[in-house]
């Protein structure tokens, strides 16, 4: 503390992200990052783009970025925003859509990250309870709002809102901007994004940090009708006009221009989920039904904290969160089949030794 | 304009960057950048980082970086702050020291982002005019005020202000943050970070788009005493805690180990500016005197934006800034002793045109 803080700084609670530990041997499943490398095509364009023009400025606008990710869903480049990682969409879309009069809804267990942003940024918010199976009821979001958000399929909980659901939320709310944050949406789920042009309200968020293997590399976007993306593009101008560098751009570029390499990817991290799941649940776990590359467990009559830790103890990382109502819950990143199978003898033992 | 975009969004004006044409034989003297490439040893290790860690997160707190510039610098790690290029460094410094009841002060003709972030950020700013040679007077700022910032060298002027002056600025502002962005520093201007152990409310920004060759990696930092870094670390950790990719962070730590190229790029820099300050005045153009990678020209009697306008013509790019006092002046960029040479030939046969 200091004179000198704002008076903002002073009541802020800041996100505290997974660590990122650096020991060898280390089986790393807290962050949900992805097992597999991002594609070799994205490898030859970043070398590539290793040269004397990194002494310019990257292009603020990132179109090359932005026309790609339009052809890819078919959409126009006016619809995509482009942003340093899904966190920094996340804060542009806080500030230029839910910094209203109104309270902002999301639910009481979902990504931490959004609470530390409305105390940053001065949005008032509400927390909707999900119910016991951390399954989301729209009936709940039906009131006046300055907006509604959520991870889809949610996180921690790896649950899916079926798209039909999400239909009737935005036939719902028609008054203020719903955000489907996708994050893990290719693990499973079905994308929001099809829905852009018939509802002018919605905004879906993805990120490159995950099933494209690029958590390293920063870069996550927002597609949404071309009046919302204006929203975002005029805050982030004021913000920081040259977000992306330029490896990010060209990194991203070839990574969403590499179908293949997307799709047996995922697929693979989809299949090792299954296995994991089934041997989970055979370890006794009860295991949230799960459309992301992570698994939401609990053990009955075992404490989530003390295997977190006796895990650790073994050089497993997983995440455990310290929050009301899933305070006997571990989430568990989906790695290769190896390391989910040293996680299954990992936990085997320790609840041998439990007894 | 939208009925979901928040309030603040209809209200705001964003700072324009400077364009990045991509038109070829482009003599491009519009933003500053170092027409040098960054150092080989950079382009070495970034290379390096092209690989599978990919799919990782990069370390949050870009440790090695940070203990990288505390190094250079004689700091410790915990005085150095780190973000996504200057203006997020400048975006978090705003709104962890600046939003105070009393407004920020800084110079009516300075970098126009400063009054952007201000709007939208909620700060309150008062400008204070710089005198008609562009001199900044300490005794201007001798009033109430929640933070005082400028850059030094100053932009769009390129004018210094000696580090005798700093002192007494500290030594008269003791209850406020004084924050001095010295972008263009590298190129004449000595910095004032040896004060910042005797200062406890100073807080120095730089970055490594300008003397460093880097514009396309977005790197910057703020040094500064412990309690001030901990206040923009607070609010980066409630806006987007991975702001730095794997390439920043490498690219960074091997610009940083590398003075040799540092100091050899500068010096071509500061001998290319005296012989390009030479020739102007030889054509009749009253030059500021100037301490930076840029020249703030003008010519009695010829228009800037004309000029401006004539150059583009030929392929060479310029700043012109239509504001208040320096609607005549054009802010032109130092490039190799070949672009200068070619500016001026150009300035001739324009001026000459003019008769």
């Amino acid at each position: 503390m200091s004179k000198f803080w704002s008076p903002l700084v002073r009541d802020l609670t800041p996100y505290s992200p997974g660590e990122q530990p650096t020991l060898p041997h280390l089986i790393k499943l807290n962050t949900n990052e992805n097992p597999y490398g991002p594609s070799p095509n994205v490898l030859e364009a970043l070398k590539r783009e290793v040269g004397d023009s990194l002494r310019l400025y990257p292009d603020p606008n990132a179109e090359r970025l932005k026309t790609a990710v339009a052809g890819y869903y078919s959409l126009t480049p006016e619809q995509v925003f482009v942003g340093n990682g899904s966190d920094e969409v996340l804060a542009h879309t806080f500030m230029s859509l839910f910094k209203q009069a109104q309270p902002v809804l999301f639910p009481d267990i979902t990504y931490s990250f959004y609470p530390s942003l409305c105390k940053l940024l001065g949005v008032t918010y509400e927390t909707v309870p999900l119910n016991d199976e951390f399954e989301l009821s729209n009936k709940d979001y039906a009131r006046p709002n300055g907006g509604i958000i959520f991870p889809n399929p949610n996180a921690p909980t790896g649950r899916l809102l079926p798209l039909s659901a999400i239909i009737e939320l935005l036939q719902q709310n028609t008054e203020s901007a719903v955000v489907i944050d996708e994050a893990y949406i290719d693990f499973g789920g079905e994308t929001a994004i099809a829905l852009i042009n018939s509802y002018p309200n919605l905004l879906v968020i993805q990120t490159l940090s995950k099933s494209r293997s690029l958590a390293g590399l920063r870069v996550g976007f927002a597609l949404g009708h071309a009046a919302l993306v204006k929203a975002l593009e005029r805050v982030k101008n004021s913000f920081n006009a040259y977000p992306l560098d330029r490896f990010a751009i060209t990194g991203a570029v070839a990574s969403i221009e590499d179908r293949l390499h997307f799709e047996q990817t995922r697929e693979k991290i989809i299949r090792t989920r299954d296995i994991l799941v089934t041997k989970l649940c055979a370890l006794g776990f009860r295991v949230v039904p799960s459309k992301a590359n992570f698994v939401f467990v609990s053990h009955p009559g075992k404490d989530a904290a003390e295997l977190c830790r006796r895990l650790r103890e073994q050089s497993i990382i997983v995440r455990y969160l310290r929050q009301p109502r899933i305070e006997n819950y571990l989430r568990i990143t989906v790695g290769t089949d190896e390391e989910c199978s040293n996680l299954i003898d990992a936990l085997e033992g320790i609840l041998h030794e439990f007894r």
